[in-house]
Order: structure tokens, then C-alpha cells, then sequence
């Protein structure tokens, strides 16, 4: 889907977080905010909201010369995120649908991203509170007898965190007998996961990088050894916005599991924000 | 208080909602996000916060030919303030301290704030859901024993639909046989008050103009017969942020009345946001 118009401000606001977290000197603080107003002027509405976010994601590195200003957030995040992981598991194995539990758990984790919300994320309460009215599982039962059929999975993660949410999920497809592979961000791009957070998380499937250090899954980014992979997938977990956002018109068997974070979103899919979702791809059919 | 580095992003954001309400045409909406974008290195944090976002308000105007954005959503806020004023007025006099009931009404009212918070306010619920522990009279007792020893006060507003939350204190006040001098805005600027709203609002006391549109008060640029009011006023309430983001640094009998909303005011008042505070200028000693 292409970036709108309230895709401005929430760039803007951004920039001003991500170089919050990058350096304490106000005065560089202050340079990047100016910048990234002279900027706006050039941002593409025509481009997905991930890719006409880049170039102020870039000041960032640029002028604090921090390129990974989520470095120590993200570890935080997975930490607390490992303290849920045994009451997940334990909820997956006390369900009566584990497969629907599990896919429930993976989406709770989508609350945990720095691009679309603030830094203060209470993963805890978001575990914890996720009411069963939110979640709008539209396309479970395809994804139920895809999966039946369907031996590989390319996995496409999101955020550093909700990695750890994932691994109920990605444990019950192995414990099916699936191949799973989790792809992850070569670079780091806002707290999106690279293979040092997902291993610190512990996901036991196979890792691979998706190559590229952009938010969402933006094709032309990506290694040509994750094109391969991604070009003979017969069967593809989605998570998170920047994911749908980058990927709901590639045609491609697309599962897209995420939270709705904002009103772009909302009205691209219909659903309220808050919604807790898994949409299969318009351009996939049974 | 001067802006701070929080207020550029916020103002930025305040264009766009402002622009959204002023005009449909999204061409223009993307020219204001340009222009303000372009100026956002003119942001002078050596003044106040009103002050700051003066010439970015002005852009809208500019732009889009509409120098009133919010006149449709005021209206709507005074209209649903109205409904709950026989609730207000009720409070007010089954409180065994009707004085402190009405002070407190009126700062709920600061909840409806279009400069720091968005479009959609719920005014029955703000009303509702008030907290006792939010609520921080810190100088309520000054403020009791001052207001005995005097007999004009001078009121100065805020924002449109918050004026009917004013009513119960101001009534209350002539009650008490004080001579009220309800201020407001000459020009619209965001959801402030102007005469016609204070009018719409049902205000019975007499309304001055402080000849200003620039948000807060900005004592340069009031007109000379507001400032001659000011200047020898005794017993001065203050409404809202924006109000004690220009005022709290003059010398002047004043007692401000406002809800906290973001963090620089957090930071300034050191009081958290959601606070809803009494608090006299540090200028003024009993």
C-alpha cells in the first residue's frame, strides 16, 4: 500500500524519537528535526509508508552517527519478553486450538513496534489484556489447510521482541513437521529483529536475512538469496505492519498476521485500529 | 516557560490536524506539511510555546484561506458541554465545599484542548471519569483567602466548550458578590474562546477581549485596554496550558487552573501528566 498523508507527521515524529534515542545532545537533536522538516517536502507518497520513511531514518545515522538507535530498547524488549515466554507456552499447550493460541500470541507481540507507537510499551499489559474481541482471525481456516498441505515456511518477522512472542508459533510448526524459515532484517531499521535478536531470543528454527535494512519487506532491498527463497515460498508468515504494508499488493501466498496501529492502516484493511488480525493476500487464492 | 525540543514535533502535528480541519483538499494539506516542514528550523525555543507555533498556524490560514479550522468542532464542544451543565451545576451545589467543586469542574473542562491533544475529545467521559487523585489544588487555601480579600477577579479563558465548564466557578464567584471580567481571544486561533463562544457558552459576567489570536497570552501582543486590566488586576485566574506556558513567568497575582497534557509542562510543573492542577504564580506571595 502506498504511504498518506498522515504518514507525514508520523515520519516527523520519528525522526524525533529515533534521535532522542540516538544521543543525548539536544543540539543534534535539534539538527535532525530541522533536517528531516526540510525533507518532508520530498517524501514520496506514492512509495509504501517504510520506503518514504528511509531517507529521514537515514538523517539519523547520518548527523548522530548512531545507526542503531533501538540497540539497547530492543534488548530490553526481548528480555521482558522471555519472562512471558513460559505462561505463553503453557497457554498454547492448555488450549483447545494450540495452532489458534499460538497465531494469538504471535499477533499480541506486533504491539511491541517503536515505528507505529511510543517508546513506553508495556508488553506485560499488552500480553495480558488482549481481549478476545480484537482479534479478527478472518482467514485462520485457509491458513489451517494451507498449512495441512504445505511443508515449508518462510517465516517474515518483525520487531525485536515480539520475536520471542513468535516462538510458540514457530515451535508448534516444527513440532508438526514443518521447516520453518525466519527471516529476519540484515540491518537494523527502527527495532525491526536482525539474527542477533532473534537468536537472543531464542528462535531454534533456521535464520535467514532477508538482506536488507528496511523497514517492512521492500523486494528490491532484499539479497537475491532471499528473492530465491522468497519467489518458491508456498507458504508465507507475514508479521507486523511494516510487512502488510510493503507486501499486501506482492502477489504470493501471504499470510499477514499483525495489530492495526494507525488510521492508514484502519482504512486499508477496514479493520478498527487495535485490531488484532490474520488476512490472507488478495492475490492468493485456496 | 520557553518551548522545548517536544514542541517542534508537536506543532508539526498540530499543522496537520489543523490543515485536515481547515480544508478536504489534500493538495493543500501536503502544502501546509511542506511549508511547516520548511520552517520547522525557524522554531525559535527561546520563546514560549503559542509563541513558537504563531508563524506555523499563520501557514494554515495562508494556505488553505481558512483562518478558523475549528469553528465547527467548537460549536460541537460547547453544544455537549451544555448537556452536562445541569450535572455541574448539581455538583456544584450538593459539594459540602461548592467553592473547590467548581474549581475542579472548571479544570476538568481544560481537558478539551485542540493545541496538545486530538480532534476527538470525549467531553462526557473527561466529565465522568475525573479522578480524585488527579486533581492537585496545591494552592487551593491561597487562592480561598486571597479571593476573600478581593472583590474583582479577572478570568482569563481557554478553549471554546471548556467556557461552559467555567460557568459554575464564574457564577459561583458573582454569587459571592465578586465583579468577574471573563477574558477571550479577539481572533480564533485552535479551539480558543472567542467572544461569540463565551457568548454561546452561556457566560453571564462581563467578556473582554484580549485583543490577541495568539494562543496563551501574550502580553505584546494584547491590546493596550486588556493590558491595563491585567496590570491592575489583584486576583487573576488563569485557564490552561497554553495560558501558563506565556504567564507563568510574569509578575502577576495569578492562579492557574489547567490539566497537564505532555511532558514539557510535566517537566516545568513537575507534576505528571493527567494532573490537574491549582497552582499560583511562584511570582505571587500572599
Amino acid at each position: 500500500m502506498k504511504a498518506k498523508l498522515d504518514c507525514i507527521p508520523c515520519i516527523f515524529n520519528q525522526a524525533f524519537r529515533a534521535a532522542q534515542n540516538a544521543t543525548n545532545d539536544k543540539s543534534l537533536i535539534r539538527k535532525v528535526l530541522n533536517e528531516a522538516g526540510g525533507k518532508v517536502k520530498d517524501i514520496d507518497l506514492n512509495l509504501t509508508p517504510p520506503e518514504a520513511a528511509l531517507p529521514i531514518y537515514r538523517l539519523i545515522d547520518k548527523i548522530t552517527g548512531n545507526s542503531n538507535p533501538y540497540g539497547d530498547i530492543k534488548k530490553e524488549h526481548i528480555r521482558r519478553a522471555l519472562s512471558l515466554y513460559p505462561v505463553m507456552k503453557k497457554r498454547v499447550s492448555l488450549s483447545k486450538d494450540p495452532l489458534k493460541e499460538a497465531v494469538k500470541i504471535s499477533i499480541i507481540g506486533n504491539a511491541i513496534d517503536l515505528g507505529s507507537t511510543l517508546n513506553e510499551i508495556d508488553i506485560e499489559k499488552e500480553f495480558e489484556d488482549a481481549e478476545e474481541k480484537d482479534f479478527i482471525l478472518r482467514d485462520f481456516e485457509s491458513f489451517k489447510q494451507k498449512l495441512f498441505r504445505e511443508k515449508e515456511i518462510l517465516y517474515i518477522a518483525d520487531n525485536a521482541g515480539e520475536t520471542v512472542f513468535d516462538r510458540p508459533l514457530v515451535e508448534l510448526l516444527s513440532d508438526m513437521g514443518k521447516s520453518v524459515l525466519y527471516a529476519v532484517k540484515e540491518y537494523p531499521i527502527i527495532n525491526d529483529a536482525t539474527r542477533e535478536d532473534a537468536e537472543l531470543s531464542g528462535i531454534n528454527t533456521k535464520i535467514i536475512s532477508t538482506g536488507s535494512g528496511i523497514a517492512g519487506t521492500v523486494l528490491q532491498s532484499c539479497s537475491e538469496e532471499f528473492l530465491n527463497v522468497f519467489k518458491r515460498a508456498r507458504f508465507i508468515i507475514s508479521k507486523g505492519q511494516g510487512n502488510y504494508e510493503t507486501l499486501s499488493n506482492v502477489p504470493a501466498p501471504i499470510f499477514f498476521l499483525f495489530k492495526v496501529k494507525c488510521k492508514p492502516i484502519s482504512i486499508d484493511t477496514r479493520f478498527p485500529i487495535g485490531s488484532m488480525l490474520l488476512l490472507k493476500s488478495s492475490s492468493y487464492t485456496d
